[in-house]
């Protein structure tokens, strides 16, 4: 998959904006992003139509830096004549220049872009599994995603996702269980930029007459975990709530209804759950489609203890099913 | 108050190894920290008695890296003829000086210590208060400790705690909030080497004949806080968990019994709750007591939202002293 190199001038076939849950009870940073991020997404069609020239964004973080934040945007149906160039500067720059248009009306603001978008090319999901060993057929899917905004390493979104639901089977191993059911690990592609791997995989699974039975997603950073989301009937949500104490010990025992994840999304139906790992929201967007978004920045601890919340979790799902009172 | 560099072969009057509480429920890294701590604080003690010529001590962090973990340590009550010299290495330096004795049992190891102990000098607490409106005699204090290991800039151990004490006041004068009650900041001196600061706070309180009805101290990290321990009667216990669902909004909500913090311990009567912010415990070992423990890696946001919750656990005192049913 291509990487686009900060905001650029063209057109995406299909933007996931944002699929984070959020509870209005904790204060928590996506609620901000989720009301801002449409400056960025939808900024410059808006100004095209008022004779705009250009936009320059400031970026969707949270404290001030010098690092831009980039991130999906769209022209909506603009014709090409119409789209107008778009770019994001940091909080920082985004001072300097407002502070410097007060002070001097008259200044002319002069950029240039060198971003393009290149033809397609095949990319892929990668994906390994646990045969189960009961009920195979019954797929049990943990993921993150292998693409980023190429201004940092990715390592929060989402390698910390990737790495984690890896290590759900890796724990497993080490514990020698054997799982009833097959549990999948789906590193899914181009999720920032069209979510291609995951509509892929559903589409794939539908193909195959695959049976989902539950999908956790982790793409909200590498954070100490606080809890998980979840997408499901009242009568699987009544089952996953008397789990909820179990989650004390890896402190992730705030669960919440209501959103799970961008690349497992195209996987609902009435027979599934799906779930998202709720990590910490304080420090995501210090790193988020930033330059800041490196391996350092994620601790160790805090990323395994939210692979042991989600592994204790999946192996809930393996071993009792989507039927908590009749123990398969 | 002087520091000490490392560890010293000097004897210290009164040691405060551990105060922090530790809910049993939970991943804790404290817990590892007290099991493991004695190591450092007797070790040279107990190796002495068996004719020891000095002791190496692995640092007491969780981590492999190359930063020394300082912190107290005591002779008990052997003789000077007795002491033998000590020292911490890294976790890295610890592995690498166990393997290289394990391939060459006849090595010789030289360490050589430059540290030494002065004699006292006169220093302070620092102390600040807003006088209550309606019942200034009644006192809510709330601290953290100035001093620092010196081999860090003691960020975390305890700048983050002195800090959010004075956000609390700010945050009240933010809030055009009159308190009834006095709150007074405290910055304790000397925590880390014999507690003299809290120790003689409390006995200067008691030559007043000053109320202390509640001390609130910041000493576990800036990080993200989950909650609060209390040390109090059983009554005010069940007044207290009847406001925890208040503190979910700064996810401060996981309320223990047992435990505050070493400054304010000396206070401790049957007439005062005695409380400590509770923050995630899983980066903390990262930088106590050590030269990682620095200002850049202190959060703002996660210092912030301890603040938060510290300054709303203050007015709910202030608001209704210790009986909940009774309104002042």
């Amino acid at each position: 998959m291509l990487f686009k190199s900060g905001l650029s001038g063209s057109t995406f076939s299909k933007i996931v904006f944002f699929n984070r849950p959020m509870d209005p009870k904790m204060i928590n940073t996506f609620n901000a992003y989720s009301k801002a991020v449409d400056q960025r997404s939808k900024g410059a069609a808006e100004a095209a139509k008022y004779g705009a020239l250009g936009v320059i964004v400031r970026s969707m973080n949270l404290r001030l830096d010098d690092f831009p934040h980039t991130g999906g945007m769209s022209y909506g149906g603009l014709s090409d004549a119409m789209k107008i160039p778009a770019a994001a500067v940091s909080t920082n720059h985004a001072n300097f220049l407002s502070t410097t248009l007060k002070l001097n009306p008259s200044l002319k603001f002069y950029f240039k872009q060198n971003c393009r978008t290149l033809a397609d090319v095949p990319s892929h999901n990668v994906i390994g599994e646990i045969r189960g060993s009961e009920f195979p057929e019954e797929i049990i899917v943990i993921g993150g995603h292998l693409d980023s905004w190429d201004v940092g390493d990715g390592a929060h979104d989402d390698g910390a996702g990737c790495v984690q639901s890896m290590a759900v089977l890796e724990i497993l191993k080490k514990l020698n269980y054997t799982p009833k059911r097959t549990i999948r690990v789906v590193m899914f592609m181009n999720e920032e930029n069209g979510l291609r791997g995951g509509t892929a995989y559903a589409k794939r699974a539908v193909e195959l007459g695959e049976q989902h039975i539950f999908a956790l997603e982790s793409d909200s950073g590498g954070f100490t975990p606080r809890g998980f989301s979840f997408d499901a009937s009242a009568a699987n949500m009544s089952q996953i709530m008397e789990w909820k104490v179990l989650f004390e010990p890896y402190m992730a025992h705030t669960f919440t209804e209501g959103g799970s994840g961008a690349d497992i999304g195209p996987l609902k139906n009435e027979g599934i759950v799906l779930a998202g790992l709720r990590p910490d929201s304080q420090r995501y967007f210090d790193h988020h489609h930033a330059a800041t978004d490196t391996f350092d920045a994620v601790n160790k601890r805090e990323l395994d203890m939210g692979s042991a919340a989600m592994t204790a979790l999946v192996y809930l799902f393996d071993r009792y099913g989507l039927e908590a009172a009749e123990i398969k």
